[in-house]
């Protein structure tokens, strides 16, 4: 990377539908694919591109965080608008920004939010299939809201990964799990229940295996204070099974505040003609 | 059709994304095709299908209803589900009943509600985009209002009729034009304008002009007093632009009741045990 590289960092959505996730994969369609061949054909130059969350294969999102180092001189809206011209329908740039340099879209992602929906009426979701979870039978938000309350705060999360992971530690914040109905008109024959989950990270698929346990016990299958033993079981058998991905959307990543330049620090290779502070 | 025949009444929900419309066409695909095909597979006949509305490619509904003759004996809901057991994820049997010989969908149809749905936001809609009209800036809504009311009542629909059709009037009766916005939560970075159209019948494009005419006042490109003028004027040109497929959607479909049986009729072929009343 040349000293005058600057790092362009971009606000995404996407539907997941088409992709096999976010994370590029030989031979597969992946969003973060398709985010560096547009990056390529604006400029020419093949760059890597880190997102903020690697999203699974089915699972959206309206607000991924991404970052990429160019040596190109276009300004962030010229990126968006030139991005935006070569990504496919499912695929947009919703805002672009100049990131300090050395911005990395994981460590600075300190609080995410995730959405997941199930349809819970009977009739087939025909026009939502593709965006939630068909559960068919009515399920009973208050308890499930009276189970939610068993994991927010900082807690081991082991029973709520689905692989065994590399990482070193399994404790994480939820600052808050949300059950509701939404004020939805858009399908007369739908009814749905919506899970919001909040946290400081998230291990693999623990929002799903949120999901999938706060059905069993919407379901009647599990009381609401089972979850509570779930979670302190540490063992992922204990907890309930894992959502499908098409319910799944990262609504929104919230980032540290990006830090001020150091005394005595060279110019912001953004602006070449800064004199320094 | 045997002495024998019963006629079934369907309620239909579909996404129109992949169909060539309602109406069965050789070589495509249609959504009278799927459940004339699903039905074919349920007993082996192969019935006529007639429905209340021929939506056109990409239009969606909620609430189609449709009728066909059989020498099954199944029950209603018997039917339903076996249909439903046949049919692509993107249609569904919603509700099955029996109608009276004779049944026809389309003059049984006294009134219908579309749903027209304008993306106005600046950002893409990925995960709409099959169900929205995506206009990208902020339409006005009041004087979309303001102008939708020169359209209610029995009018001459002229300017709204896309192809000089075959029919012998233009008069329709429009009992209500909407214009909203949704209490919609599904995409925080959605904006969207609603237009719900409510009739005793529909020239052919006649919901898509009157979004389409509609647009332009929301746009300002309008003022709301022109769609009077382009009413009065019976003439297509008068009118705005045909809005496109994909953002309507056939809400509901309101039927005359049933006739009574007349008194001396014979015993009702669907109870066969019944006697005469």
């Amino acid at each position: 990377m040349s000293d005058l590289a600057r790092t362009i960092r971009l606000r995404l959505a996407y539907a997941g539908t088409r992709y096999s996730g976010w994370q590029i994969q030989p031979g597969r369609s992946t969003v973060q694919g398709a985010v560096t061949e547009a990056i390529r054909r604006v400029t020419g130059e093949t760059v890597a591109v880190k997102g903020s969350s690697r999203t699974d294969a089915g699972v959206h999102a309206f607000d991924q965080v991404a970052a990429f180092a160019t040596a190109s001189r276009l300004e962030p809206e010229a990126w968006r608008r030139a991005i935006n011209a070569h990504l496919p329908a499912d695929v947009t740039v919703t805002a672009a920004d100049l990131a300090p340099p050395g911005f990395d879209p994981v460590s600075a992602a300190v609080r995410k939010r995730y959405r997941y929906r199930i349809h819970d009426a009977h009739v087939k979701p025909v026009l939502s299939r593709d965006v939630v979870w068909c559960w068919r039978s009515r399920l009973d938000v208050a308890a499930m809201t009276a189970a939610a309350g068993a994991l927010v705060g900082e807690h081991d999360f082991t029973s709520f990964e689905s692989t065994p992971s590399t990482r070193l530690s399994k404790v994480r914040t939820i600052h808050a799990v949300e059950v509701f109905r939404p004020p939805q008109a858009a399908d007369p024959l739908g009814a749905e229940a919506w899970i919001e989950v909040e946290g400081n990270g998230f291990l693999y698929n623990m929002v799903r295996i949120i999901a999938g346990s706060l059905a069993m016990v919407g379901a009647g299958r599990r009381r609401p204070d089972w979850l509570a033993d779930a979670l302190a079981a540490r063992s992922r058998p204990a907890a309930g099974p894992t959502a499908p991905p098409q319910g799944l959307v990262l609504v929104s990543i919230h980032l540290a505040p990006d830090p001020s330049p150091e005394p005595g620090s060279p110019p912001c290779p953004s602006c070449p003609n800064d004199s320094a502070p």
